[in-house]
């Protein structure tokens, strides 16, 4: 395995509460908030303090711990607690829509409260034990997928990726930019371009900050910009996280991620996804049942606090996420190897 | 011809200067400069005052002149006027390299100055006659191309268009916009879907606003998004402007246009072009001899002021246009009528 070592731990469980880097203020400023109700753990979410699909089921499965602790001050009855409880989970699993990830690992915490024989403080002990679990497992995955990633990253590379799926999209290491770590400690010839993502500039704000605080070059492009270095021949592959996986391979990701697969295409260009097992939903058969988040328009409208179009007489529609269909999909690597087409055969197989 | 009234008056020679709508400040502030002197013109082209192919043509030409007077007042001898006034000529050429408006415009200049008989004061009159004229058949122009774009405009359609060639990249009325002016007095049932166009924001600033003025139904997506709509079946039509279109039909346009292209292509959606005849250029074969003006990085790192991105450790290309292949373009749209394919030949029967 990769001996990349990143310095960024973006969400991690300390003693009573979640302590996460706050990404709204990156990268103006690299600090942590400490998140130690359930409420505000929803909030956090929805607020994108935290945001990346699996860095959010880690939020999830914290805000389980958090909901737990105000439960445990004010009911004593055990079955009154447990359904008190599930009833909160549901709910956190309301705070975003679209990454998989975050209901995945609530139901994680779901199957620990379900299945436990312990008391209510024994509850919440398997509880913070469970999350402490899928904490370590989730960077473990990450560098299995940077390794079996890393495999397919031409010598000198230039990779291309969209939005984060960095470090601090998970637990730490990454997805996406995983497999740029694990590729770079082999060759440090390698290279990033990021598109900036518009409107929430994840790749202009946290893609370009955690490369260049791990010292991975980077270049940073506007959104339109990537067709232009496409045909100059100057990027090699592209490389993206999800939000969701269909049983058919058609990928959720943030909103543009389907016009660079395009342009990807165009170029005969290989476009991966890297993402955990946990990110593919196979109860939905196709892309279409995937629901896409429409988020604020000031989102789109307002930069900086500062409104960057006329406010009256326009409309604005600010979809978070968009699919990119499975045929524009070279291969999506996971903890478990490159699943290939036909992603119906490779997908059932690797959940067989 | 159209009856569709605009609000707007982009940019008019007045007795002794130029005055110009200031575009930097859109939507902020709507407000007129009056520029007064060559070198005070060059630096409005360069830091965009003004900008879109057509309209620097025209402040190219008001350049001369106002080059023309400040010759007049140190240079009595006219032979050494009319040498210094040429090189002031061909340096205006150089505020920016792409839109070959500037140098058509400047060359129609250069023709009223080599071919004149009069003495100063009458060349800068002629020059002065030759900008207005320039100034009028602009408009004109423009709303021959509107009207025949209006012909290949479905119906309540949906067009989508890329950063600003609109009244305000013109004398008024505008090409791509002009389009749907012309299209929208047919059919009041029509609308615009507007990319932001970063980095510059033109769609976000300058499209929005004089849509808005004009009361043309807009909507402000962000550039990732318009493959996002396109599948949605959300699209019926692309069209753009055109700052250089080389002898087979390769345009050149702002940053993104040739993303927005290969999306439309993908979904089978038209992507037409427009623009008047003087962005042709047919001394070039194709689009890979049309300098692409590298502009600064700030334009990506910073908006309105602010940075979006660390400073530090992270690299910035910043690219001013793309080129679009011919075989990306259904058509293009000029004021003799509809271009199509092969580009060769059609553009080379509209020159003959």
């Amino acid at each position: 395995m990769t001996d990349f070592k990143s310095k960024i731990k973006t969400i991690e469980w300390i003693d009573t509460y979640s302590k996460m880097v706050d990404q709204t203020v990156i990268p103006y400023e690299y600090k942590f908030v400490n998140i130690t109700g359930g409420q505000e753990m929803f909030d956090a979410i929805r607020n994108m303090i935290v945001r990346g699909a699996p860095a959010i089921g880690i939020a999830g499965a914290h805000g389980i711990i958090l909901f737990a602790q105000e439960g445990a001050e004010k009911i004593s009855d055990r079955n009154e607690f447990v359904k008190w409880l599930l009833e909160k989970a549901e709910y956190m699993k309301t705070s975003r829509p679209t990454a998989v990830n975050l209901m995945w690992a609530v139901d994680k915490q779901i199957d620990v409260i379900k299945n436990s024989k312990s008391d209510i403080k024994g509850i919440i002990e398997e509880l913070k034990t469970n999350a402490v679990r899928l904490e370590n497992e989730d960077i473990e995955i990450n560098k299995k997928i940077g390794d079996y990633g890393a495999e397919v990253v031409p010598k000198g590379a230039t990779i291309l990726t969209h939005c984060n799926a960095g470090a601090l999209a998970t637990v730490g290491y990454g997805t996406a930019l995983g497999v740029v770590r694990s590729a770079y400690a082999k060759d440090n010839t390698i290279q990033v371009f990021a598109d900036e993502t518009r409107p929430r500039q994840q790749g202009a704000r946290i893609t370009t900050f955690e490369l260049a605080m791990d010292g991975i070059p980077v270049t940073l492009i506007t959104d339109g910009m990537c067709s232009y270095f496409m045909k100059k021949g100057m990027i090699d592959m592209v490389v993206v996280g999800a939000d969701r996986i269909a049983a058919n391979g058609d990928t959720a990701n943030k909103i543009g991620t389907y016009t660079v697969a395009i342009a990807a295409k165009y170029h005969n260009i290989p476009f991966y996804i890297a993402a955990p097992l946990s990110t593919i939903d196979i109860s939905i058969k196709s892309g279409d049942e995937i629901p896409i988040e429409e988020r604020s328009h000031e989102e789109v409208t307002h930069i900086n606090g500062k409104p960057v179009c006329p406010l009256k007489g326009v409309n604005v529609i600010n979809p978070g996420f968009d699919v990119t269909p499975h045929e524009l999909i070279t291969g999506i690597i996971t903890e478990k190897g490159i699943l290939r087409p036909d992603y119906v055969k490779s997908i059932r197989e690797i959940f067989e």
